[in-house]
């Protein structure tokens, strides 16, 4: 078998985070994660296609994994992403899986897919797999016939003309490679839906398309709050209380439910973790600090009297007496002493995030900020819930953020200062009789 | 015996703090621990006089007690309050003792009264009480004649001038309720002091008035800051640690001396309670809190790193890496993370409180804010001492908030900021370099 | 033998911190440090020189020392310090030793110097000292003849044009007091170089100094930030904990490394002191406070949740959840709660510091403020890296401070607030269904 792993594509609403293939999460990137996956359930070449300015660091993920290559996508959407992993091929025909990188699911799906996949091949049926939804989605709903194989799919019906209970999720099976490499090469689309054209024209032609059925966790990265919804599912993954050898952790720390501690990491007096929770290599958690319900990934420094709540830290964040709650922060962040995220409204309503110039709902009561890589939050600053902030950019100490800050930026409070003399003598107050009182 | 108990008359003094007769002291309102001193001492049936606006709340708070009604007052002052509270009295003359919901003392003073009454009822004579002060109050200073008995009251004689070293406190006894309604209903006053009037009538026309001399304490509320005054003794009264069976301290908290924790109370690891101190029902004490000398109600939150130091929080407090210092917070209040009070002068001279349009020395040199109910505090507030803010209202992000707030107000900062492109390229800080110096 | 100690001149570079002789470190001035030493080592006459504004303090400083007095200085320079401290000699002639207050150096010097004296008094030889510098240094540097005796000093050669490795250090002996008094009587200068002039003239005129080579620790205050250097060394001379028996320490406490606690200190559940560190008479170390690597000086509190981090602090310094980093603040300074200092540049390179109007390479790249006596700091200030405040000043709170501040100064901000009506109903928002998916 051949797999193709999307990993490509524009994610303009996903910034000012970096790629979403490669973040981390317990150590390691959704890429990593699916290859992982793969690799343990089915025997396969695979093929990952990366946009051409990620190609590198795709590569340096992959290098662990045997029969695994990266292709620089060619062109935009999925058909093309397709058609940049095939154009060299070589081999004999074979069947192919096509899945997206970032889409993280149970093994229910695989334990499914293997037990569809003899008749499939016998059959020379491809396969489309749907996630049943509870309530309306903005995707692709599928659409049946009475033998239950997909016949179409229909783009965002809007609520109440859902076609059925079934959203499209990436996870598509091909008996050919072939077959489907024609396609594409015959096909056209003026938009980006190539394969979504010559999805519809196979069906069209009479190509059987069965469908796998799926309910269990689907957990994907499109909007940055989304990384709350796959950080909570991954850290409800984690069953016990991990600590590496290594680590060093104070007889007068304490540390509470599952929670992950990797090597190197050191755990100092006062400082309480309470899981779920991750913490990651040669990571601080200084004194009297609380880490609870989130991920604090490699590198970090949680400073003295930090509170990291409900938040995910990419790595080589460093915090002193912060306040970060349900927040975003990509690699290479420092906060300056007494910085803080507000994650609430006053009307306790749920919180908008601009996303593409659109102020989008991020149905969460409770949102603090999102920072992109290599960023200084000064001093004092107070970001104000659902700001975000572009990378390689500062913000001066005392500004109280309320506006998004765009990459590249540098921002400051002007300050108007009013300096008198002093006519209070201070070293007459007495001071002493004051201790006195106050220490009575 | 009949009792009434005065809960109503004007308090604006006391804003923006709600109806002081409900207040909660140690879980229990003025009011309800008046009733439930009353009962216990006495067999009576009371009257408790509120003002209309609080009829409801005040019902809801004698539920409790058998043989106590509520009446709402019509017109103004302590004489329109005894006849609202006699004017659909249909039962046999009784005697009578009037007092305020409000002032609080201590068993000595009914254990002379109960030891006076026979005599009193035998031989027809009323009973007033006067405080025993040291220096000079601003109240009615009772004239006594050569039996010691009250012959009138002189209002705020002014320091020197006082006629004797006894201050008038309501705690007033009648042989004939009767007797006072017919004269209340006869008599007449273009103010509001009605019942003053009257009494003086009746001790012209040679209606004997013994006098109670109490010494003991004497706390009411009269001025915002006598909450810290009654706040002191009550606390004071803890003589042990008292901690409800159901309340969750962790083994990694602390609690030092005279504590009361209530049920349903969670004390997390680092939380810090030096007492005397009391926790309402179901309040969380957050990590590496402290809380010193206060009184916190029901319902509150003390989030991570906040300190509350001698200060009194009504309920539905919640704090967050908070300051709350000599200050006195109504109910349902929220602060932004890094709010705080200060609660010292430059000169740690005695902080002044406009009471009613007029600077008014609070006679303390450590006062923090006062803080209506239904407020929300934005992050890194700063409120310097002596402010007052009004229910309902909401103080933006990072003020320094030196005024008064009326109620339903908002208040924010105008803060101009200035952006440029930033030049620093963030991500070739040689970070690593940096670490390993700072790491040594 | 008598001795010259040098505690006069001027120290214009060293503001706004106090009189660098009598700065005490671990409990004692250098002063006292260094009479210390000398009645340690050498029988001897001692008289202190120090500027007439100084002469009480300085007088109170040697209080303990017999055969110690002080007198003021006449005229600036060296030259016009030791005329002044010989003035009034009346003895026979001895031979004397010339030594500045405040610079530190080990026993090693002493013992080199007892051991070269003999031969030094015999041969009627002077000795000057040279210390062994590694690489180019701002100061007077020895030129030797091929006898190894001192034939000249020249100031500030410039790097690359260092005529030897050793930089002169003010222990200079002569083997005639008289000699030398008569030398500086007779020479003239224009500038305040007497001093260096005579003792050229002296050697030209065929006088042999000898050299004493000197390379262990040499710290001395010059700069405000030569604190830092002086505290490191003096730390590092701890090499156990020394807890005195009056102390109390809670057992919640934690004290780490090499620590000196002196009489009457308290130090609180949750507290962390990493040493090196020493925490002088009858302060207070608060809860969840952390001190590493400073001096904590008497009568300080450093309250709830501070941190005192690589700090000096002379004495009677309050704070209060504050961040102290790389500072240094000379006595009665308070700071009001959630101020904080910053120590970093955004670009983590060198901090300048304003030296007499020059912009300073401090060659540090953390520092934090440079504070002088008797100054308050408001709630919520932040302090810019390299700032200095000078005595008896006052920052209001909320100010952003990037600009040093004079003495007597009141600085404040301007700030503008909008008020509005607040339309939100916060008695309405359900707080009780937002409590209980939190606490969920």
């Amino acid at each position: 078998m051949n797999i193709i792993v999307l990993a490509g594509g524009q994610s303009s609403r996903f910034a000012p985070l970096s790629n979403k293939n490669l973040l981390p999460f317990l150590g390691k990137s959704l890429l990593y994660r699916q290859l992982e996956n793969l690799k343990d359930k089915l025997t396969a070449d695979i093929t990952v296609v990366a946009n051409p300015e990620d190609y590198e660091l795709t590569q340096t993920e992959v290098k662990d994994f045997s029969g695994v290559k990266v292709v620089a996508q060619e062109g935009s959407g999925q058909g093309a992403a397709i058609i940049s992993a095939l154009k060299d091929y070589s081999g004999d025909d074979s069947d192919l899986l096509v899945i997206n990188s970032n889409d993280v699911f149970t093994d229910n799906l695989y334990k499914d897919f293997l037990a569809a996949l003899p008749a499939l091949r016998k059959n020379n049926h491809g396969l489309l797999t749907g996630y049943k939804v509870e309530k309306y989605f903005p995707g692709g709903y599928l659409v049946m016939n009475e033998k239950d194989h997909v016949v179409s799919v229909i783009e965002k019906p809007g609520e109440g003309n859902e076609p059925s209970d079934c959203v499209r999720l990436v996870f598509d099976y091909f008996p050919s490679l072939k077959e489907l490499l024609n396609a594409l090469n015959a096909g056209s689309s003026e938009k980006d839906d190539l394969y979504e054209v010559v999805l519809s024209d196979m069906m069209n032609s009479g190509k059987v398309f069965e469908l796998l059925r799926y309910s269990d966790v689907w957990a994907t990265l499109k909007f940055p709050w989304h990384v709350f919804d796959l950080m909570s599912y991954l850290l409800s993954t984690i069953t016990e209380k991990k600590i590496h050898e290594n680590a060093q952790i104070s007889d007068k720390a304490i540390i509470n439910g599952n929670v992950i501690i990797e090597e190197g990491v050191r755990v100092f007096p006062g400082a309480v973790i309470n899981g779920p929770a991750y913490v990651g290599k040669n990571t601080i958690i200084g004194n009297n600090s609380l880490v609870r319900d989130s991920i604090v990934g490699d590198d970090c420094v949680i400073g003295f009297s930090s509170e990291v709540a409900r938040s995910y830290l990419a790595g080589k964040v460093w915090l002193h007496m912060n306040y970060i709650g349900d927040s975003i922060i990509d690699r290479n962040v420092s906060f300056g002493s007494g910085a803080l995220t507000a994650n609430l409204r006053l009307d306790e309503g749920d919180i908008t995030v601009n996303i593409k110039g659109e102020k989008t709902n991020s149905g969460r009561n409770k949102l603090g900020t999102i920072i992109g890589s290599d960023v200084r939050v000064g001093v004092g600053v107070k970001i104000m819930p659902g700001v975000k902030i572009g990378t390689n950019s500062v913000v001066g100490p005392g500004v109280v953020l309320n506006q998004d800050i765009d990459s590249d930026s540098f921002i400051s409070i002007k300050q108007e200062l009013v300096t008198k003399v002093n006519k209070l003598n201070i070293n007459k107050i007495n001071r002493d009789d004051f201790t006195a009182k106050l220490k009575k």
